[in-house]
Parts: structure tokens; C-alpha cells; sequence
């Protein structure tokens, strides 16, 4: 006879887990007879002793089927989704999406909100006027098939078991775990009707994974439970030791994806955004050759076509497509302050967590669930990790809104910002690349 | 600033806590306000980090203030206490109780009821018609001064995070656990009045503590949780390979108990009961020649002074007295099974847990805590370990009431005990001594 007992019992003590098992556990906290404690206990069973590859598997297989999947026809080529583990001024998914369906491969992309001191894609296309991210799965494939792309925020019905059991893991200490984490990322990545992932595993100070090690483990979790359930996966490591791009902020993200669209986009920003298109490109199986793919690529930017679909996803998800000639359509704040060096010297560190906690406080993000946002306050960051600076040159700007004293918000930011003599040395953007 | 948060992650990565961690979970429990899956979280962590002696000492510290703590004016010798972990057949606080305060060492024994398949103190008692365990601290008091003993349960005031705490350890596979078994014990042994303390850690299969290992380690626990809080003790490891004396069921004990008291106890259970008796007059301060004590303790049975003040206790806790002259005056079945062996051999093994079990399944104890029990039904069981039987001859008696069926019961029983040609290796009763 199956009882929860024998199963927490059973991990606590440092043995496996059977597929009848993680079905009973995953059955109990979706149906709801299973008592927070008893799960809360297993939890921290799991997080302690750990579960190995095949255990994972399991549970994000089971943990997938707990609710709605969505599936697409049959296309062409592999779909593939990118997912990035969180980051400041990563907004590297809304110039991706448009670039990779310009090569003719489709994506479906599912986005999430802002988390901690993290934006979220969701929470930047909703500055766009008009932009909706809740599409129902009929206009999903309509878009595909249309414009090969779509940008939404996953429903509700998607993976259930997920959302509990993240609710009770965030109260009991239980979140940090490789398994645990990679479970809830693919149960509701793989529901999502791609075929094929590129994994963006940040680390740094500004990441969740904040050693190498750590991000290269999840990394290689999550490419390994995509593949034992038969989804081919890549993963890359990419550094958040400063923000990426020159921007942190709704709208401000928004201005600069366009930018970068046009082929005016920071070198950081495009050199992961490159990187992972040509890992999408791979793993579609319509691409194989690295040089013809980077050349096609900077085609798709230069002659405008990755911008026009861009254009085209706005307008077919309700947004005000003029935002893409004029910036003025997008929500801007009325204030900037600037912060200005105080010496000369290299630009030394960020404190990029600070950075993102800091747009947070001045309303570009939410510190509880039911906060709401301010679309047009944010960052502009003008200087990246070892230029020069003179003194009284402006490092940043601060789109503030009205209850910010700019003042406050200028001394804040300038702790976090490091001048120093030194040139610090070298910093490695793309860090490593997980195949598989 | 406190938050369970922090105290939860601080030991699930095997980090020590401090008094205030403690004192803020306890509180929570206590009061209320903790919810249950934190508190599960952090019993798992703790379970399988482990509590150093100083966690656990102050865990026990903080449970016992968490209630109300019995304390009784100063004697002129430690009073002493006695707890086991729990046996099959385990009578021997009822002789022993008597037998100290025979040697003017006052005992104020508190004790449990039955807990799964080992019977408890107060089952037995309530076993002598009108006898009652609720007494108040002034009527213990009184017992005290009058007779040197009395023998009662714990009040609902005692210790009350220990109650909650074991409800949900109990459902979370959190029971197990040396520290913490060791501070729910103590946290209620030590607000019991008692000055010094004797353990008796069962071990063997009808224990809860199966290796002499585990045994072991809980029986220093204990000792050393006492020592910490300033309170002597001492503890022995004594096999639990069968039950202990001829009898199991509660009038049935209480009839052993008057025979031995009477000077015709058996071997086995003598042996236990003058050692433990020996530890508990030695930590009392009053003594400390282990001959003179032994023939002290004698004396005390063969001159009729222990069964004498066992009478005192009975009539002043309520009960009938007669039942020391007459077993008649005790619930007595009416039916009577008799086991008689199928082959001539030697008693090669009891299976001591499952006859633990057996007896509860005849009505001698409960499986659920609203159970009623019955007084009256239990085992008889002639044969000791390595004894010689003969084909035919009687080796227990089943004791029944009316909805059991003899047969049904018979040949239960008969898998209990294993009858081999070879005789089994002597078996050593009193393992090891813990002096601390």
C-alpha cells in the first residue's frame, strides 16, 4: 500500500524514489488531500538528500502531465524556446524571438513576470500600449503560422502541481535546490508546445546562480531531464556580473530591443543574443553550418526583416506598432537624474543584484505579487565594465518617477557602481556551452 | 531580526542553532502562530542535520519552560525517577517504585500509557479497580511524605510543545531521530519534580530502539541532556529480545507484579528491577555500596516492606487493596487459550514486536488513542529463551475475551515463538551501563 509516510521515509533516509512514488506525492498536492506539512517535509527530504537524474525526470514528467500541455501541428523544423534563468537588463528574448523566426524556424515563446530583483519579459511587453501576453492556444498557432513567433505569459492550467508546490517551497527554505529548481522550470517549459530549448543559465552577483559550479550544474540538469524526456536541449552559461545591454527598465528595455533590432544594439547584449540564436538555429535541424548561420543572422538585422516581424508580433497581439519608429509612444518618465563620476578612473564592478533590487524600489519592478509596476522608470547605463570614465562624465541616467527624490536615488545607485585605478581584468561574457 | 526563514535554512544546511533560533520556534509552536509545513520543514532538517548536545540540551530547556514545571521542597536524598523507552511485557516501574521508597528514597514516578505495540504504566495501573493517575501536585506531595512514591501520568500542562511537536513529527517521519527523541523525554521527565534520573533503553526487536547502537546513543543522550541541565542520571541498556517477565496485558502484570513483590518474581524481570533499583538508590545520594544495597533490596521484598508501601499506594491513589491478597479482585478473562508446543525443542526465539502486537490486537492495548482497552486479556508465556519444551507441553496461555476466537488466536501466536533442536547462545539480559 502506497502512504506518504513511507515516501518521505523513504528520502529522508537517502534512497530513490519510484515512479508510484513522485505519481502519489504529485497526485496528493494537486488533488489537495495531501497536507502542506507532510509535503513540506518531503520537500526538504528532497532538498537535502537530493534526486538523481532519473528522479527529476520523473518528477517534471509527472509534474508536466498534472495539467494542460499545449501542443502545435507538426512543423517543418524543430520549434525551440529559449528560457533564460533571470537576470538584470536581460531582455534578450524580445530581440531573439523575431531574429530566430526571421531564419524560418518557428518559436513559441513562454514568458514569465519580473522575479525579485529580475525583470521579466512579460512585465517589458506589457509597456508596449496595447500589448496583451494572454493568447489563447488557437492564436498561438495562428501566429506561428503567420509571423513563425509569439510572445506569451503562460495560463494558468499549466502545470498546477508547479504552482503549489513553488508556493509551499518558497515558505520552507526549499527553493535552492538543482533538482527541484529544474523540475518546476521544465514542467512548465515542456507544456508549452516547443519541441527543442536553449537554456540561458546566468551566474554572478547578479543571478540566482551565483558561482560557475552551481550554474553549471543546473545547466546541465536541465539539459539532461529535457533530454531524457525526449526534448533536444542546449545550455549556455553566460556571466551577470553587470547588467546586460545598456538598459534596465520596462520601457527603457523596449527602446533598447528596438535599437538592437536596427543593428545599434551594445555589444554584450548582441553577442549573447547571437550566441543563443545560433544554438536555436542548430538545434531546429534546418541549420549546420556555424559561419553561414552567424552570416544570416547579421542579415536578418541589417536588412530589417528580424525588426518587421517584430512589428508584426506587436500589431497581432494588440500593441501599438508605431513604438518601433518613435519612441515617444512608449511610456517615458518626465524626470532623469544623472549620476555623473565623482573621479576618473575604470569602471571596476557593478553590484548588479543592488542594481536590480535598486530599479525594483523605483518601481520597475514588484516587491510583493499584487504590486503594480511603473512601465517607464528605470536605467540607462552608459558605461560597461572596464571603460574609463572622467570625472563629472555621466555614468548613468535614472528615469525616476514622482515620489522618488532624485537625490536619494542618485546616492543609492552610486554605491553600486565602482571606479577604480585598475583596470579590472578581462570579463568572459559567454562562459560555457553545454551540449548535452 | 528573527524569521523561521533564516532558522530553517540555517539548519538544513547543517549549521548550528542558537538559543534564540530555539526559543523563536518553540514559541511558534506554542503559541500558535508557526504554521505546521515550517515547522515540518525545519523537524526534517533537523532530523537529518542532526542537534549537537548543546542544540539539544536547549531544545529540551526550552520545551520543559514552554509548560508547567512540578516542584516539590527540598528531601533530604535526590527523589528519583525512572523511564524505559518501552517494552513487551515492561512491569517493572510498578515494583520498582515501591521497592525504592521501601529504602527511603522517594520516588515520584510519572509515566505514559501503552504506545504502539509496548503497554504503558498507567494502563497497567488502571488495571486495580478505582485506581486513578490524576493526581495534583499537592496529593503527590502528600504521597511523598506519607508512603515515598506515588505513580501518576503527566498533566496536559507538561510540556505542551512537546505534545504538538510529536503530533507532527508523528506524521512526518520525524520521529526517529536520537535529539529529538531525547528532548521530548527529557522535556517532560524534567517537570516532573524528580531530582535524578534512571533510563532504561530497551533494545532487541521488541524495541523501538532495534540495535544496541541506536540504543546506545540515546541512552548517552539522554544522560548527557540531563547532566547539562544539572540533573544526576544515569541509564542501562537491557535486551528486549522477549518479553520481559511471564506476563503482557494489564491485570495479568499487575498479578506479576504482586508475585514479585511477594519474593516469587521471575529471574528476568528481577535481575532489571534490582539493577535499575541499585542506580536509582546510588544517584540518590543515600547510598553507595553495591553489596550492602543488594541486600538491602532483598530485605526489602523478603521482609514484605516493598509490598506493604505497593498497598499504601493503591489504597491512597483510589484503588482496592484486596487485589494483593486476591487476583480475583483484578478483571480477569473468563476464556483461556493454552499454546502447547507441536514439537519437543528449544525456545530459540520470540518475535517480540509482533507478540507486542498480538496483545494489542487482543484488546491489551490500542491502535488508535480513542481505543478502549481491555484490563483483562493478555498472555501467560511459561518459557524463557533457551528453556527446553516438550512436545505437548503448555508454553503459554491466551488470555481472551469474547470476540476473539481461540483458534484464530492459537495459531497467531504460534508463529511468535520458535521452537529449534539447537539451543540458542546465552543471552545477555543487562547490556551495557551508562554512568555519563
Amino acid at each position: 500500500m502506497q502512504s506518504i509516510y513511507s515516501i518521505i521515509t523513504k528520502k529522508r533516509d537517502g534512497h530513490k524514489l519510484k515512479t508510484e512514488d513522485i505519481q502519489y506525492f504529485i497526485d496528493g498536492v494537486v488533488q489537495g488531500w495531501l497536507p502542506d506539512y507532510q509535503a513540506a517535509a518531503l520537500l526538504m527530504a528532497m532538498f537535502i538528500k537530493g534526486l538523481d537524474e532519473e528522479e527529476t525526470a520523473l518528477l517534471t514528467s509527472v509534474m508536466l502531465h498534472s495539467g494542460e500541455i499545449i501542443r502545435f501541428p507538426k512543423a517543418n523544423y524543430l520549434r525551440v524556446d529559449k528560457h533564460s534563468t533571470g537576470g538584470v537588463g536581460d531582455k534578450v528574448s524580445l530581440i531573439l524571438t523575431p531574429l530566430v523566426a526571421a531564419c524560418d524556424v518557428q518559436v513559441p515563446m513562454l514568458s514569465g513576470r519580473g522575479l525579485g530583483h529580475t525583470g521579466g519579459t512579460l512585465d517589458k511587453l506589457e509597456s508596449i500600449p496595447g500589448f496583451t501576453t494572454a493568447l489563447s492556444p488557437i492564436k498561438m498557432e495562428q501566429m506561428l503560422a503567420d509571423i513563425g513567433c509569439f510572445m506569451a505569459g503562460q495560463t494558468e492550467q499549466v502545470a498546477p502541481a508547479d504552482r503549489k508546490l513553488y508556493a509551499l517551497r518558497d515558505v520552507t527554505a526549499t527553493v535552492e535546490s538543482i533538482p527541484l529548481i529544474t523540475a518546476s522550470i521544465l514542467a512548465k517549459k515542456l507544456a508549452e508546445g516547443a519541441d527543442a530549448f536553449v537554456f540561458d543559465v546566468k551566474t554572478g552577483d547578479g543571478a540566482f546562480m551565483e558561482t560557475p559550479d552551481e550554474a553549471k550544474k543546473l545547466a546541465k540538469a536541465l539539459v539532461k531531464g529535457c533530454q531524457s524526456l525526449n526534448f533536444p536541449a542546449r545550455a549556455l552559461i553566460t556571466s551577470m556580473d553587470q547588467p546586460l545591454g545598456q538598459t534596465i527598465g520596462n520601457s527603457l528595455e523596449v527602446m533598447e530591443t528596438i535599437n538592437a533590432l536596427k543593428g545599434e544594439g551594445a555589444p554584450d547584449l548582441m553577442e549573447v543574443t547571437y550566441e543563443l540564436a545560433t544554438q536555436m538555429l542548430l538545434l531546429s535541424g534546418k541549420y549546420n553550418d556555424i559561419k553561414a548561420i552567424s552570416t544570416l543572422l547579421h542579415e536578418k538585422i541589417s536588412d530589417g526583416s528580424a525588426l518587421n516581424i517584430f512589428a508584426k508580433l506587436i500589431t497581432a497581439q494588440g500593441g501599438e506598432p508605431e513604438i518601433i519608429h518613435d519612441h515617444r509612444h512608449l511610456p517615458l518618465a518626465t524626470r532623469v537624474a544623472l549620476l555623473k563620476a565623482e573621479v576618473t578612473g575604470f569602471v571596476s564592478a557593478f553590484k548588479t543584484k543592488e542594481i536590480g533590487w535598486f530599479t525594483v524600489w523605483l518601481g520597475a519592478g514588484r516587491i510583493k505579487k499584487e504590486d503594480s509596476i511603473n512601465p517607464a522608470v528605470g536605467l540607462i547605463i552608459h558605461k560597461k565594465l572596464g571603460d574609463l570614465v572622467h570625472r563629472d562624465e555621466v555614468i548613468a541616467e535614472i528615469h525616476l518617477d514622482n515620489r522618488t527624490e532624485p537625490n536619494d536615488a542618485l546616492s543609492k545607485l552610486r554605491n553600486m557602481i565602482i571606479i577604480d585605478d585598475k583596470k579590472p581584468k578581462h570579463h568572459k561574457l559567454i562562459i560555457e556551452r553545454i551540449i548535452g
